[in-house]
């Protein structure tokens, strides 16, 4: 990765195509720049004015006299390759190219100049932000290289000093998205460090800009508007590094819709990946999805406040001075997937001392407006707290009226510096400013959206568990260290695989299946039709016959050796007069699986973003069921049984019905199988595979696996 | 219905209680009863001050020298019995209660002085709202009976008048929830004409005030805060009621929780009814459900100024001038379940004329910010929703500057006053209250939370489909004129009925049932076998085993004489061994139903609230699958099939392997038959239903019918 400092924090900044037109977003740039108080040098580069906003200007990049570290490129587009020629003849370190017309226009010409941004990227050293992006904004050293409206304005604040937040970081490629979560936090006085918006990404990516301030421990919570990621094996791996690190991303990827798709395609000109794909990578590394941008920037305040103390659990206390409130908010925590339970006999005792007689101590702790000015947000939130049946705790105010939250203002900021259990506070009507600041200076998140606030305790309590399953040891990512004799079976293997060579392939990796014999003739089959002494079942092997079933290929219930070989015959006719073009390679004789709970386990490896397992229920029926769970591989047997748990009909999968112990051995090994091999696999398809009763294992019924044409 | 003109619109108001004090909540109300230019008389009532806030103050009510509309009491609830029995002696017309100290205390003295207010009201003609209230506030009449800071403010504008906002009525039992509401939608413009919160509800209710205010027409939107609803039948009559008058309700019910329900029981004194039963009475009723203050504020919002122009489909246009915000809404709808085709070439070429390069035409419209300077929101808008293939248009704007807004101010006001679709505007960023006041002056609302503008569009479509339903006809909820033979056989009915009563009740009343004949004898059960000469299944029929098969009551495929017999005998004697006091009225013999899907129909009505029907997968499993609908009664087949749409196995459903016709017939019969006897039927389950292939029908295998004990 390089390092992206010249772009993000430089000492000298060029604006190539600078005016003093402030009705031009040229302009605008300048004016932007000149709000805020940047330490570093600021050189116009104008070919038709002396002076820019009241700056010397220059008509060329090469006539600076300093060392230039970042160029941003505000010209048209047709003259933005020769410019950065010349930056990257002048030593210049990054450039950013705000000008639009390239790859975003689908039009020849703009892939054409985007191309050849590109190619000077690569011939180069010079760094490469855009083309068609709003540009950036770095808060700590108050640089707005950009012409964001959201951060125009003379005599605005930028960051205010006080603010205990942690530091969130926004990296978008929409402009308009990624400016918009700054307008939302500001006045909630978060602590931002950056602003990125990356347009195009023809060389610089988002997830490269992730990386570089996780890397320079520039910032603690990631906030990304993500329309496409552009290098998919960046994903898991800069997810990971993020997990690793401890600084939770918070990402809305759009494109789930055909209409978000056709968005995204027009403006990035990209194709959006499987949101599948995405959600099982985010799950896996503890990537948080957001809905919108409230939303978002609420759950990055949680963690910004309370990313060293993550709640345990998911036990949630509860104060209210409202009846309602309390009511209201116990039913969103319980709709999120929270608990609400009764506190402990001790800590009520506690508590009842301070409560009239209609108050009540259960949870939600009721206390009317009395306790609240007797005892205060602060004491009765740690007297909650104190609760060892208690993970976090979410107090209700009304904070239109700032007067109560400001008597206090000490006894919260120790509250926020002592409390060893997260504590938020939900404000039910809209907030005065003095009550935001009082609390941010304490550092409390204030949420004015109900279940805003339980999504933060719901996202950082599995923040925590995918953070604890890490400690833990978690399987990694990737094992490829060896190179056993399967492998290389597996590299000699087609690209497509029939029933039997899959079934070959997996069992001398150690996975289980039904295996069988294939028979070539007909006397094969039935000799082998005899030695099974059962029914069995026949079944064509063709690479051109992926489904068998429907084509006509498979016989069920064959016993003995007469109807072996008639079946054989038999499936050879249909197939020659149905598909006369298959390739048959033979009949798989299977002994007959005893009958079991349907499932289907697979893979799916074609997005460059790493393997995906899928499990679901209904076997051949599954698009049928459509109920489905994807995870990213490899999995380990928690991660399986998590994955089983996110199936609708998971309370079929009943232990004392099922041999649920084999399921997870199945996945997980499979997972492995994918993991190792995800140079190699493409798909593979376990489709039925019938699980039976407790200790009698599955059965992989079918089996199809699928190279990458290029392994 | 009484009138509650007096309570809500008197023309002279008495505060006992009334204080000089603002520290206490008897000085507060009359500082906010000040604060606004209520045109009636306001008469403190105290014992000690000779005046109060500058106003004379009276001894007693009965020194008044005017007759007073409205009493309100704010004084210790034991002295609450005697006042209202001084109010009533001295011909006042309604008392509003906001003293506490009543049945949410939960202890023997709240409760009697509950009662006694019920026992006064029952006696007097006198309306009696509250105790424990946070008043009321009658924002036309600029009255404010309340103490809630939320009206609070002496240079306040509670409405503004050029708002062309619909009236937005807020009813509550609680208070801090109610006056939320209010402080929410209040910045937003909107024009609300009552906030009234009921506390305790001794005597009327939250569901009385919404019929008042439909009946008199003094407001066109309702949001309730629903901790209970004292008298259940209310709900359906006046959710029907506000129906048909076009009156969307948009409500919230606390208490799904078990934290929610312990919170509603401390409260409110009273129980939270089934949210399964409330839930199908508002999908029946179009009543719409909201998560959080703002989300039902802003769907409010949505009915205020589109209420007259409901979107006809599901089908949205948006423009947006960033593509990642046109992307994300796009997603965004198609989560909430609208549609965002693209437009027609006819629209798309009008558009294209006025599109640079990059822009596109296809939905999202990327219009550039070029494209909101020369043509403007609304003629953008106008262009969009001229197309065929859309029901709505939401138009994306940054609203933090009002500049083009307001530049377009005009344009606005006419595209509100004359689009025949509606239109919605989203700002990503926080607006400017410029921005603000230009949309609601013009008439569109603006949202600030994406997700809450695609949910709003849901709401009115929805409801749209509901009003339409309504219109062509639908089985009205009541229609038990005629006594058929049948009915009386129900009346004559024991509590509990086996399956060969219940199944008898059933197809006297027209509903097709297996049947079977009831065998008192071995040799009955003998003769019966062989008069059905195939397989039989056997089972006890005793009011006391409503479980028969795990009581072991039942064998299936019996066949011949003497396997019935055997079967009779050995059936008879398990139960004597193992349910020695269980009646046995005989053993059923029943044909075997051929295989098919198990499905489960009943009926619950116990709740007070109707009769409410359920469907679901699995039969006797369909506690492990979980998968079950429920929608109140009585249903007609389009009902239904929106009922099996809503399971989520309802992919299963295809109606070339099953007769969904037969089951629409059944579920649509069954309910129809609760619902003109809700009266008697308190339970009813068929369970399984099998369903068979195309033509063939259902087999209703096992029945039971409940009645209430009382009936």
């Amino acid at each position: 990765m390089p390092d992206l400092t010249p772009l993000l924090s430089p000492a000298s900044v060029a604006v190539i195509g600078a005016s003093n037109d402030t009705d031009t977003l040229r302009g605008r740039i300048m004016h932007v720049l000149d709000c805020h108080d940047f330490g570093g040098s600021i050189y116009p580069v104008s070919r038709s004015q002396p002076t820019v906003m009241g700056r010397q200007a220059y008509a060329a990049i090469s006539d600076i006299p300093e060392k230039v570290d970042l160029a941003i490129l505000i010209i048209p587009a047709v003259h933005v390759p020769a410019t950065l020629e010349d930056c990257a003849a002048c030593g210049v370190k990054a450039a950013l190219i705000l000008a639009s017309g390239f790859a975003e226009e689908e039009s020849a010409d703009g892939f054409g100049l985007q191309t050849q941004i590109r190619e000077i990227a690569a011939r180069s050293d010079m760094l490469i932000a855009g083309p068609n992006s709003e540009g950036f904004a770095n808060l700590k050293l108050r640089l707005c290289a950009t012409f964001s409206p959201a951060v125009e304005g003379e005599d605005m604040v930028l960051v205010p000093e006080w603010s205990k937040s942690g530091r969130i970081a926004v990296v978008a490629q929409s402009g308009g998205m990624g400016f918009a979560f700054y307008d939302r936090g500001r006045p909630k006085q978060l602590r931002f460090s950056h602003i990125v918006t990356t347009g195009n990404e023809a060389c610089i990516e988002s997830l490269d800009v992730v990386e570089h301030l996780i890397d320079k421990d520039e910032a603690d919570v990631f906030l990304i508007f993500m329309e496409d990621v552009k290098t998919p094996a960046k994903l898991a791996k800069i997810a990971e590094k993020a997990l690793h690190a401890g600084k939770p991303i918070i990402v809305t990827k759009i494109g789930h819709s055909d209409a978000g798709i056709r968005a995204a395609a027009s403006h990035t000109a990209s194709l959006a990946g499987s949101h599948r794909t995405y959600r099982a990578i985010f799950d896996r590394y503890g990537v948080i999805e957001g809905q919108d941008t409230e939303e978002m920037v609420d759950i990055a305040a949680g963690f910004a406040y309370f990313g060293d103390r993550l709640p345990a659990g998911r036990r949630i206390g509860i104060f209210t001075a409202s009846g309602g409130g309390g009511g209201w908010l116990a039913d969103s925590c319980v709709a999120a997937g929270l608990e609400v339970p009764m506190l402990d006999p001790v800590t009520r005792a506690e508590i009842d001392k301070h409560l009239p007689s209609y108050g009540t101590s259960q949870n939600p702790v009721d206390g009317t407006a009395g306790v609240v000015r007797t005892l205060g947000y602060a004491r009765i939130s740690s007297m909650i707290a104190a609760s060892g049946r208690i993970d976090a705790v979410i107090a209700i105010t009304s904070a239109r009226n700032a007067s109560a939250l400001t008597r206090e203002r000490e006894a919260l900021a120790d509250l926020a510096a002592t409390t060893a259990k997260p504590v938020f506070i939900w404000s039910y009507t809209l907030p005065h400013p003095d009550s935001i600041n009082v609390l941010a200076c304490a550092g409390l998140p204030l949420f004015i959206n109900m279940n805003n606030s339980t999504r933060t305790v719901v996202a950082m309590a599995r923040y925590h568990e995918v953070r604890n399953r890490v400690r833990v040891g978690r399987k990694p990512r990737q094992q490829r260290e060896i190179e056993p004799t399967w492998r290389q079976r597996l590299v000699a293997a087609p690209v497509i695989n029939t029933e039997i060579d899959t079934m070959t392939l997996l069992a001398n990796a150690g996975i289980d299946v039904i295996g069988g014999t294939l028979a070539r003739t007909a006397d094969e089959a039935a000799a082998a039709v005899e030695a099974i002494g059962k029914p069995v079942a026949l079944k064509i092997q063709s690479p051109d016959l992926l489904h068998k079933s429907d084509a006509g290929g498979v016989m069920l219930g064959v016993e003995g050796r007469a109807a072996a070989a008639a079946g054989f015959e038999k499936l050879h006719r249909q197939i020659a007069v149905y598909h006369p073009t298959a390739r048959v390679l033979g009949v798989l004789v299977q002994p007959l699986a005893p009958p079991g709970l349907e499932m289907i386990v697979g893979i799916e490896n074609r997005t460059g973003f790493g393997p995906v397992v899928m499990v679901g229920f209904g076997g051949t029926a599954v698009e049928a069921s459509g109920d489905v769970s994807f995870a990213a591989a490899p999995l380990d047997r928690v991660d399986a049984e998590e994955m089983l748990a996110g199936l609708r009909g998971s309370a079929l999968l009943n232990g004392s019905k099922y041999d649920i112990n084999a399921v997870l051995n199945l996945v997980s090994s499979l997972s492995t199988f994918a993991s190792i091999n995800d140079d190699i696999v493409a798909e593979i398809d376990l489709n039925p595979v019938i699980v039976h009763g407790p200790g009698q294992g599955v059965s992989v019924v079918d089996a199809l696996l699928i190279k990458h044409a290029e392994a």
